[in-house]
């Protein structure tokens, strides 16, 4: 049975403008991988409604899992939760338990729950809350789209919340060697490898160091005792 | 008129993995916006033909430029020029002018130019260069699709040799403010000053240091006077 798949949706213009590096695909990444859930597709978009809408839609119809990060804090540019709503027609309003939780936080700090923070209570019905441990103001699951905040250390800590609860496959399983030889000169018997290999994914990642060419091999896939045998392959083709 | 608007494509399993973190697409972005180029979307997908050749096709119809990086090196993961040739239905062989440029770069180096290494002189009919001053081997652009290679420091200076080729729009102009001031406090101020400004997008990025509350408040804009007049009542509502 093939792993379960998954696609992320960024959403904000600032990672679009070049102000913003976004860093929490990377991160992701890395969780899925790990927990059995493949990658498939990122999309970064821009904080506008109708193209929210379409590609929460598009892509949840495609994939077992959406993830999104941005767009949930309180000001007026943080129309994620409205867009999610839309694209399912699930009522959206201020929810006892989000307001709950958002209460407790803001009398802690002394600081006040006022209308723009009180938008962060803003949940879909049906939607399940995420927890985060950093700031408090929940993320959601709403079907099979998990909504998490932008700012890394909030994004990390949700994701943390939400991965635990998601049924996983077989973990990708990978090992790299770097060879100090162009990738011209191996890309032969790489290709050979390969097809010998059709259930792994054989990567080549070329680097120049110092002036010498050199590429990172990296192989990939589900099955463990596959990826050890094509990289003994490779490893006695290299005369190591 | 309204600026030119882009699409990146990032081509790459190694991404999707988590094994690289993508660097190419904030280079890119803080290039386009300079050049006034709105970049509106990214996707990162897998090496995978089908799903290359149908992002290819949907992004060059929806935008007016569509930049690639990726899969354009000589091992047999490098499919991108095959799934842009067959994307725009254009025929895909080693090109002479290219091949010339292969040929001598690797007498120059000493290497050899095999039937690996050829691949990458593999340019469809009708496309253009791109040149390469870090490796030689080129990129190139068919119709609006402008096919770049993934290592960083090739892509960078692939951008910066078809760039200047485009016509450019109103470079974005932005200014920020940096506020000690939690992002809820002045969510109320700022959807007012957005309502205002219907022609910038005002944005708010909070953050934490030494446990005290900040945000860094981004306008940005086409329109100089507009962005200057919208910083002025942000600073004058700070008390600054």
């Amino acid at each position: 049975m093939p792993n379960p798949s998954a696609a992320m949706l960024v959403i904000g213009d600032e990672i679009l403008s070049g102000r913003t590096q976004d860093t929490n695909t990377h991160f992701l990444a890395g969780e899925l991988t790990k927990h059995g859930i493949d990658l498939k597709e990122v999309r970064v978009i821009s904080d506008d409604a109708p193209v929210i809408i379409a590609a929460v839609q598009a892509l949840s119809k495609r994939f077992d899992h959406v993830f999104t990060s941005g767009g949930i804090g309180p000001t007026h540019d943080d129309i994620t939760a409205d867009c999610i709503a839309e694209a399912f027609g699930a009522h959206l309003d201020v929810r006892d338990d989000a307001r709950a939780i958002l209460a407790a936080h803001y009398a802690n700090s002394g600081q006040e729950l006022n209308a723009a923070r009180l938008r962060m209570a803003r949940i879909p019905d049906g939607a399940t809350l995420i927890d985060n441990p950093v700031s408090s103001a929940p993320g959601f699951s709403l079907g099979n789209v998990h909504v998490m905040a932008g700012v890394p250390t909030v994004f990390q800590a949700m994701v943390a919340s939400v991965l635990p609860g998601l049924t996983g496959g077989e973990p990708l399983l990978s090992q790299s060697l770097r060879v100090m030889r162009g990738e011209g000169d191996i890309a032969a018997f790489l290709s050979d490898l390969a097809a010998r290999h059709g259930d792994l994914s054989i990567g080549c990642y070329p680097f120049q160091h110092n002036g010498a060419y050199g590429a990172n091999v990296v192989i990939r896939g589900h099955n463990g005792p596959g990826v050890d045998a094509a990289m003994r392959e490779l490893a006695q083709e290299m005369g190591l």
